[in-house]
């Protein structure tokens, strides 16, 4: 029995807390958020990957961090002040301490036209460069003269971090199949693109911890998106291509305008049949990507000889709305009804998962179901109706070879709403479960 | 070469005089049924299976009898006169000779608000209980007092009765395939369901029987729904699932509006192919149901475990009909063009099976067609334009692995149209039958 | 890299060169034809298939040549000349010296009441007649009187003529894997069906001869339609069936107003896929008919026991025009455009075949591009754009498994233009071409 989630005003608040914090692909944003998260998941582990470490065909970096930046205009006032909105501030940007003229500075500095509120986003993770992001309507106000430009930053030797969460089956087995989950905390003040992902992922292993019967094995990766997903997986991939039956990227999972799908390479994999069952039968109109629309770290997962069969549920997925990778994206863009539903929708994910077992009638013919209380005449009644349905179609269709995920397809009805009717046919000793 | 049946007259006459029998699981209308249909079909044989036999999960009940049954109303006039129509009584209802106010009448008597003028059609198996049926027009005017109930019944230890027909294939060969038809005989005075299906087997089984070559063996049974199919399978399904190449449930087979069409679980037999085919090349406009709308014994036939190739090719389906399980569901709802259709579609089914043989041609590339008479100049005459497309189509796709079911399904063409083009080019030598 | 073609001009020219010769199935129409393009193609090789030489079913006929033949009027004009165009006499017409009245000879004369000013193309090959084919508004005209008919023609013991090409691969490999090439020679002056399919042939092959690298070999054959397919076949059908991977008929390859594909029978070969892939990308809207249409050499290719993977490329299909074998399809009928994008149609055809090879990754999880100066910043420019998400994509489906021409339609992207990218990341190490 699949119990509805109302976690969306704790979600909400913690996503407000962690929203300020200076996220990059490195340094103590990263170490500070996971900090956080620790409150929520006490098993939560802090791993650190030394700057030059080869990770396959990449290297990772020095780490960035920053104490402060702005820039004094000519008339003395202090604008661009990275204090107040570290989106300010081009990621990685190397220190300065310079005057420029207004010419010179311009080079340096980025804005977006069709959006003349916002301060875009902007890193240079690989190059070493500098530069402030500013609101196209400021910029146009800005006046002649000579600019003090103030870079307290620092880039050395370090170390990126990332958090790892295992938890265990509780259902002993001699199989040890996992199910994945990826995240990433990279990216400063935004909400929808990214906060919310980290958010969403704690609150779903919260609920996973808290499971009666746990079937398989879980891990779950708080890491900076790709640099990140590499290293990890320059050290765990092949323990989990023998393992990983089913992996989730979470991103994007705050607004509450749409659902959508993004899909492994293969297309076919478990995670994309659960996906697809439980936002057809979970919210109907949703949309549908394909893997040529692809953005975030299944670009590692599902790679040619990573082949992990990990997908992406999301509300609105990164790069569709105007508001993405500027500072709009903040708090107002998300709510807690958006991180309720995303976090629904995966638990459900996980639950079809859990419960996607495959059943054998135990009698030929149909079984008389009178004499066992299976056959209600209150047929006037639409619950009972339902029941009499599910009960008469499940029995035709269980034959050993067709798991409830294809059966409750075939059906056209939810696997979590017919759960509860499998479980009592199985007590009745009219279905077995078949080991597979 | 299929010629045209024209049996409609024949069949609804038959039809009338076995409609008022009162045909229940058990009892002697099954006995009386069968007994007329022997007339027909020299080869039907009786059986009885006791009451008390364990058949899978189910126990043959008790026989249940009828001699009359009534209601006496206050103003000593008599109305729900089994005798007149047997569809007052509700079936397997228990002796009773009470006196009942109008009130406790009320609660033993059913009849449709929505269809007052009908007798609705209701029985009561497996829980000991008796009850009335009556227009709810004649209900409405009911008036209080005390009402004499008489139902002259009986409900012994007996037997349950079935009919079975077999045919043996005239062709010698080693194996023994076979196709199975089933037909039930459980309900009253009702024509489309059900005195339809027992008729139209009846005339297809003569026409089967008639046949100057027929490849398999034909096993046909009359039986009360549901609990004779589940009795006939604990018997014989092992050798069924040996034998049985293709079967049809033969039911709603008598009104003149739809054709339609259940396919087996499966969904993709041969029996499913066959009916496929028959209907889009013969009416064109029909209705495909999914295993989700099955009714009849197609459930026990497609049980897992069972998993015949039983699918029904009927008129207008059960439950789909407002007349459906009334007194409505009279002669007049049945016509001779509707019976006659049915038979026709089902004869067509068994020819396809019966011819649909796997071809070769005999000669490399193209043969030579002029010299051997098989080209006509008359292209301008639709016949000959038809007759020289058919050679050329069949020449090109008779590839030794491609059934002519298949075949004439890519060249658009009913098999029973090519079938005298396929025998001609055999006869020239220009193909050969592969046996499979 | 494929360049664009530009021998529109040339190919016309060629057509018109040809177009007036009495090609048939067998004569001198034939031999002065492939003279001619031995011009183009100095490795084309005669050869001659002698009378009454016994080709699967059928039988090489008797040479037919023709000196002249024309009609005499009752007033003495000259009427139906052959020497102004062939198409006035009946192919393989027998030697006649006589005099008819009006009525006798009507009944020899054809014409097209729906096309008036049309002379039809009619032929006996295969039973001794004669006849004359005239414009109907002319026909309409003749006055009562004797007609003097002459056909000086000789139906001798001779043979049966076709050209082959044959060009070698120049890669170096162990098998001796061959694209096939077909085209007929046997229409007298008519342009689209059949002068531009020799023509194009011609032209393709030429471009053929000249690719830097051929990984496999050629054999093209000029052959008269059926009879001469049917003889190359029984000589040769046995080395095709080990070796050609793909073939195409090259008919109807000069008009300038539709593209269209008629598919193999078994419609999924390598053939049907490139076609299918060409014409998708290079013109988008084109026909795509069912082998259900076929009317040439295809039938015999793809005849059960042959099946080699023919299919055919046109512009407008034979059959799908008004001016199809009449007179009217003329040299103004087709076009130097409609010859030169057949021509780049097929190249590209051919191209696709050539370069389909199969790719692997060489690391695991992305390679980082932007040290190999692979990821562009100036993301503005469309074409660079274009390359960044071409390089993305190859190197997210390069597994080893997908051939680039299932890969170019999953990334929706032509092969021949991502070949340039497959070339740079097989050149910087990321890729590594596998050898099936």
């Amino acid at each position: 029995m699949f119990n509805k989630i109302n976690k969306g005003d704790e979600m909400y608040l913690l996503a407000s807390q962690l929203f300020p914090y200076n996220r990059s692909i490195t340094g103590n944003g990263v170490r500070k958020t996971l900090a956080d998260l620790k409150a929520f998941l006490p098993s939560l582990s802090f791993h650190e990957v030394k700057t030059g470490t080869k990770v396959f065909d990449w290297e990772i970096p020095r780490e960035w961090n920053c104490n402060d930046a702005y820039i004094i205009t000519p008339d003395g006032s202090k604008i661009c002040p990275y204090k107040d909105n570290n989106l300010h501030l081009v990621g990685y940007s190397v220190p300065v301490d310079k005057i420029l003229t207004l010419e010179e500075l311009q080079s340096r500095l980025h804005s977006r036209e069709d959006l003349p509120e916002a301060i875009p986003y902007l890193t240079s993770y690989y190059n070493e460069d500098w530069g402030f992001s500013i609101s196209h309507n400021q910029r146009q106000k800005l006046k002649k003269g000579n600019y003090r430009v103030i870079i307290d930053s620092s880039l050395k030797d370090g170390s990126l971090t990332y958090g790892e969460v295992k938890i265990k089956k509780n259902i002993p087995s001699k199989n040890s199949k996992e199910i994945f989950l990826s995240t990433y905390i990279c990216h400063p003040s935004m909400a929808n693109n990214e906060i919310s992902g980290p958010v969403v992922t704690t609150f779903l292993l919260d609920w996973i911890s808290k499971l009666e019967f746990r079937k398989f094995n879980y891990r779950a990766v708080f890491i900076p998106e790709t640099i990140g997903s590499i290293a990890y997986l320059s050290k765990n991939y092949k323990s989990m291509q023998k393992n990983v039956i089913a992996g989730f990227n979470i991103s994007c999972v705050g607004d509450n305008d749409n659902y959508s799908f993004l899909p492994t390479r293969a297309g076919n994999t478990l995670t994309d049949k659960v996906i697809k069952h439980v936002l057809t039968f979970k919210v109907k109109d949703f949309k549908e990507y394909t893997f040529l629309n692809r953005g975030s770290d299944e670009r590692q997962y599902c790679s040619p000889g990573i082949d992990l069969p990990v997908a992406s549920l999301m509300r609105t997925k990164y790069g569709e709305y105007s508001e993405y990778h500027t500072s709009l994206d903040d708090l107002e863009f998300i709510s807690s009804e958006g991180l309720n539903g995303a976090l629904e929708a995966l638990a459900l994910s996980i639950y079809c998962i859990e419960n996607n077992i495959t059943c054998k009638v135990t009698n030929l013919c149909e079984p008389q179901l009178g004499r066992r209380g299976l056959r209600s005449n209150l047929s006037t009644v639409d619950h009972m109706k339902q029941f009499n349905a599910d009960v008469s179609n499940i029995l035709a269709y269980a034959d050993g070879f067709t798991d409830l995920l294809s059966l409750s397809e075939i059906i056209n009805r939810p696997l979590w709403e017919i759960i509860p009717v499998v479980k009592e046919l199985i007590d009745k000793e009219l279905l077995i479960e078949i080991n597979e």
